[in-house]
């Protein structure tokens, strides 16, 4: 059986003041009518029917996140108790997997993300699970649009054939996000993609990795097995995981992995990552506004204004803005240092105030 | 006897989001712990008792007006049934103490201004009696401490003498806002101060100028008289205001009006006119900012924040901001463009937004 997986245990601070500790990004509605969330499960059907549908969260999440993708079974969300990284998280599915079915493919796939063209975007899927179910461990590598210094970049070597169409190569290495100058460099070489963090593979071949290359964590998740679908199973996950070493999917596992392959593939996907990253997935006025809930603009410009419609936000004569309101917190920052917005979520930890982030 | 009369008519549309159709600019704690038109009336004693100060306002306001000051006799409180300028506020008052003594002296003061020196502004209010008690029409005129072009001027001629050792001086002329390099040469001369819109006189002198100068409008004061302390009364206001035409009183009396003296003072005077105006007379921090309210600033310059505690504003590499938060409305806007704010308060009457202005 094919399986989506979504990793859906991020907060995304440089959201604040929509996102907060119990409201992550990925539970907001940032593009149309649906959540971030509920884009990424919509997107998979009918590829993927409910039941082969399984999300990693947080505790504190799940509640959210369930109410808002009702026709998923609740066991398929799996909890994490702390987040430590994306091999973990990944780690965890496939256990819960190989248990359903040792022959699964898991695809591993993001919720922070926008995808324009989602009927390509399963095109690509059913592809890779064919690329997937010969051994190769997949990684979808997004065709850049320009030399951004904000991803990391995966370069492929040769082709190795295609798959319903749908091209596929032997990766070559990843690469840490590059300044402008170099991320131009590599553009230039056609030879890079942008890494998506979306991932396919058989079950068996990622869990033969972990024990290869990361054999105290399979040691855990041996361990964590038996508890399985019991009731002793939230006890000892508990009891495992803060031992659990932090690490990522890429360095832990994929950079020393055995056939992997990469497929470029380009389906209007955009990072959803900070405020700004709105002005290129919202319609923009002509004076580049982007201005949501009851407001009154006068000489406004390059700015988004996301509020409701019983406060009205009433601007005059700035440029260049990012204006979040919230029920019990605003944001006013510049678009420039709109990377910032972590500072303010900080000075709040710090300060002890819950309720404000 | 002599009567402070407060004009708390004023809407201060410039100071919105703060101040609201049914919350006037007089009825806002813009400096300190106290409102505008709390601080007219506390700096009045012990010069006046509660009996001697009168109030003319709208009856939008007198509700919140009336609350925030209970020592005052609720008959003290004059409403205008609309608003149609200085004179006939003043003739109003004028009317109603000279049925109630028709030798009172009475002394027009204003609610939206700061006054830093009090002591200092009561001793110039008691030798302006003195000096009124002769037949003069005293205004007070403000040593400028800036050419300014937001004020009026009022001219002085020669000396007329000291009175309890405050100077006063035949008025020569008013003059109407002046551009930034008029307002240069005129301060040059030393023989112009601002005009404050107070004024001190005896009631029978201020009405034979009505009825010299403005007859028309004397004559709707007599016909309104009969009815005053009758349960007419209302009604008949009701009746004559509405043709009652508009009028300031410096152009419909104080222009051709006799025996006209300037007393130029220097008492810590300020506009509270708009938001910027509170960088003069607020506390500012060490980059130029007032923050009031809960709030995380990072990189923030010369910007007033006004917040409650209840909702945390973020401001991250802002300056010259005004942004003022209140339940239900947000103004951001820049130093430079604070005037604009009654755009906004314009085009939400022009909508419809009841709610919002």
């Amino acid at each position: 059986m094919y399986y989506a997986v979504i990793m859906a245990g991020g907060s995304g601070t440089r959201l604040w003041p929509l996102s907060r500790t119990n409201t992550p990004k990925q539970a907001l509605k940032l593009v149309g009518e649906r959540t971030m969330f509920q884009h990424a499960v919509d997107r998979l059907a009918p590829l993927f029917a409910p039941e082969q549908i399984m999300v990693v969260t947080k505790a504190d999440h799940i509640k959210v996140l369930a109410s808002q993708t009702p026709d998923l079974p609740i066991e398929n969300f799996l909890v994490e108790p702390e987040g430590r990284g994306t091999a973990p998280a990944i780690g965890l599915a496939a256990l819960h997997l190989r248990k359903r079915d040792p022959e699964a493919v898991m695809a591993v796939l993001t919720a922070d993300h926008f995808i324009a063209d989602t009927e390509g975007f399963r095109k690509i899927l059913a592809a890779a699970e064919q690329v997937a179910q010969k051994g190769h461990l997949v990684t979808l590598g997004i065709k850049p649009t320009a030399p951004s210094s904000a991803f990391g970049y995966v370069q492929q070597a040769e082709s190795l054939g295609t798959e319903a169409g749908v091209p596929f190569f032997r990766m070559k290495r990843f690469v840490e996000k590059p300044n402008q100058t170099e991320a131009a460099r590599m553009l230039a070489t056609g030879e890079y993609s942008w890494n998506s963090g979306m991932f396919i593979w058989r079950v068996d071949r990622i869990m033969a990795e972990f024990e290869r290359q990361m054999p105290k964590f399979y040691g855990q998740l041996a361990e964590l097995e038996p508890s399985l679908g019991t009731p002793d199973y939230p006890a000892k996950i508990s009891q495992i995981w803060p031992q659990v070493g932090e690490q990522t999917i890429d360095y832990g596992v994929m950079e020393g992995a055995q056939d992997v392959t990469v497929i470029p593939i380009e389906i209007g996907w955009a990072d959803v990552g900070s405020w700004t990253s709105l002005f290129d997935l919202l319609p923009v006025d002509a004076v580049g506004n982007i201005l949501q809930g009851a407001h009154v603009a006068i000489d406004t410009k390059n700015t988004l204004v996301m509020g409701g419609e019983k406060r009205l936000i009433a601007t005059i004569g700035i440029e260049n803005l990012v204006i979040v309101d919230t029920e019990d917190a605003l944001l006013i920052c510049t678009r420039e240092r709109e990377q910032d917005v972590r500072a303010v979520v900080k000075q709040l930890k710090q300060a002890g105030h819950t309720n404000w982030f």
